[in-house]
Parts: structure tokens; C-alpha cells; sequence
């Protein structure tokens, strides 16, 4: 049995958690690896390239691509929809790399149960609603509007946690990133389903 | 909340399967830790002392503690009664340490179920069976009659390596070793429920 399958390692947690930061901190020491990019609907923004944030697609692509069960998992949101196509992560898995998924925890439940077998989860929380609070007031990219609502949002999501394998309480951004090193390489020993059995299978049967 | 809290790193593998070599391996470098010791009504053999390798005790003894609910949990083999008894793992998870269970399938579900939070689970396992049969023979501590019991018990055994978190194949003692301290590693960061519940109250009602 190969020592290097591909695995999957899911980070979710509110905008202004520290995701993205912790991502760029860690990316350099984790072997080869898959950032996944959704799909999605919603119009590109300003700034915004086709294939970096997202792959923009209209609704009769997205549509298409459900009714032919192209998507590890999808949904509507504020009336655009969002998904993970099954292609290119498959395709990482095969070349044994680790895809990674920043996804909120609905996007997790799909996921692990899907690929529960070679599946990590962590969700990253800030320490405090307050201090998220700041953190978001702080970086201004968003209006007052966005920021109540991501907060509202945050408050839903944590209640969730106990779903992760793994929480990390971004409160020293060093310690969150050691903590997400070590999880990622253990997720790599992580061993799919068809590899055990195969494994058990040649236990017993071969070079006895 | 704080981040040490004890964990749980349960090993399972056939005897043969390097499982005390590798624990020695790693032993200096996974942090405070405690090796449960499981309670038997096995007549003590000779070079066993009491409080190593078992904590031997008479069927009334244990009965009285089965009884009293002492038990994390327990089984009848061979006529004999093997157990681990609660209080010192509580103890030891209290003092934040990481508690390390040698034992068979049959335990680890047991252990799963009762500290399924905090507990993460590894299968070693010899390459082949050929593999373990030669290092049995090689060992010389066994009769006969005993090593075919040993493989027949890893026969089984090995049909359940699923139902571990990770499974690792002791080819080579060095990456094996290292494969299992990056698990004790990322055991740690495994939080118990009551503390993930604890964060989440907290999270929405102090310092906001």
C-alpha cells in the first residue's frame, strides 16, 4: 500500500477567523497540495479573477453540472449558488496530494460524508465574538450591513463546532499555525476505505 | 480554555506487531504521559511484578469492582478477566496527560464509546502475515500452540482495522515510529465535549 493516497483537510470557521492567514503561514511545509475553488454562480467582483476566488458559471452551467452529479456538494445561498466540483479533487486525491477546502459547516458535512474516511476537519474560531467583532470592524473591507451578518452567521456556525475533528482557538496566530502543521500531516496518514480493505484482503492472501 | 487537556491514544495491533518497540521509540518526546496498566485475574507469572505488567487481583475483587461500575471497560478471556479500571485514567486526563491504552479490538470500542471525544485510535499491523508468523518464531518467547493462537487472533483482528483512525503499517520501525508521534501530537489537540460546549457558552456571552 502506497504511503502518499491523497487525503482531505476541511478549515472552516467565520471570515475574520484568520483562515486565509493561517493557510499562507502553513502552506510552504505541507507537501504537495490542492487549494480547492468553488464554483459559483454570483457575479465576479471587482478584483476578482475567473479560476483564483471562484470559477464563475451561470445558473444554466451550475444546473447542468447538479443534474449530472458533477458536485461533492453544493448550495443556495442569498440566492446564489456555491459548489465543490468532484473533477479536480479527485483528481488531487489520485495524485496523492492533500486537498484542502475553506467551507462553511454545512460544506463540511457534505464533505465528510462523501470522503469521511480520508476526511480532517478543524474549524477555526477567534477567542471571543468580540474579538471577531473588531477584526472584522478593523480590516474595513466590509460595510456595517456585511459585518452584522457575518457576526450572525459566526454565532450559527459555532454552535456546530462539536462536528469538527479538530477546534483551533486562533488567539496567537504562531500556536493556531503549529497546531494546523501538525494536524495536516497527520490527515496525509489518513488511508481510504478501498486501500484498508485491499490491505486486509492481501493480509491474508498473498506471501503466506 | 486551556490547551492541555488529557487525551486518549489507543494502540491495537497483534502481538508481533511492534507495538511496545514503537512505544518505546517515542516515549521521551510525546510530553507527559500514562501507560494504563489493566487490572487481570490471570495468575501472576514468573518475572511479573504487580503494578507493570498487570495489577493481578482474585475474580471476588473483580467482580466487586465490575459491580461498582470501576471499569472503563472489561472482558472475560480464556477464563481469565482483564479490565481498566476508571480511576487512574480520570486521574491521569485531569493531570492533562496523555493516556496510552495497549489493547485488543474488542477494547478500543468499548474505550471509543465511553471517550469517543477525546480518544484517537491506531492500528498497527505487520506487513503481511507471513511477516508476523516469522517474527513470532524468531522471538522464541512462544510455544507453538501459543503462536498459532496469535495468528488466529490477528486473523480477526485484522478485520476490523476500519473501525481505527489511522492505521499504520510497521515496515520500517523508523517511519513508523514517526508516523505515531506526529498522532500523540495531534491526539492532544483533541478537545473533550464538555470544554468544546463550555467555549461555545463562553464564546457568545462574556467579554461581548
Amino acid at each position: 500500500m502506497s504511503q502518499t493516497n491523497g487525503a482531505v483537510l476541511v478549515l472552516s470557521g467565520p471570515s475574520g477567523a484568520g483562515k486565509s492567514s493561517l493557510i499562507k503561514k502553513i502552506e510552504h511545509d505541507i507537501g504537495s497540495y490542492y487549494f480547492s475553488i468553488s464554483t459559483t454562480t454570483r457575479p465576479m467582483r471587482k478584483g476578482e479573477t475567473d479560476g483564483v476566488e471562484y470559477y464563475f458559471v451561470d445558473e444554466a452551467e451550475f444546473k447542468k453540472d447538479i443534474e449530472e452529479d458533477m458536485f461533492l456538494e453544493y448550495a443556495l445561498v442569498h440566492g446564489n449558488y456555491y459548489g465543490t466540483s468532484l473533477k479536480p479533487v479527485k483528481q488531487a486525491l489520485e495524485e496523492g496530494k492533500l486537498v484542502l477546502f475553506d467551507i462553511d459547516v454545512q460544506g463540511n458535512s457534505a464533505i465528510t460524508n462523501r470522503l469521511g474516511d480520508i476526511t480532517t476537519s478543524v474549524f477555526i474560531s477567534p477567542p471571543t465574538l468580540s474579538e471577531l467583532k473588531n477584526r472584522l470592524t478593523n480590516r474595513s473591507t466590509d460595510t456595517q450591513e456585511v459585518i452584522e451578518r457575518r457576526l450572525k452567521m459566526a454565532r450559527l456556525e459555532i454552535q456546530r463546532v462539536s462536528e469538527y475533528d479538530f477546534l483551533i482557538i486562533n488567539d496567537s496566530l504562531e500556536t493556531a499555525a503549529k497546531q494546523l502543521l501538525q494536524i495536516a500531516h497527520v490527515a496525509r496518514l489518513k488511508k481510504p476505505l478501498d486501500q484498508i480493505n485491499d490491505f486486509v484482503y492481501k493480509w491474508e492472501n498473498l506471501e503466506n
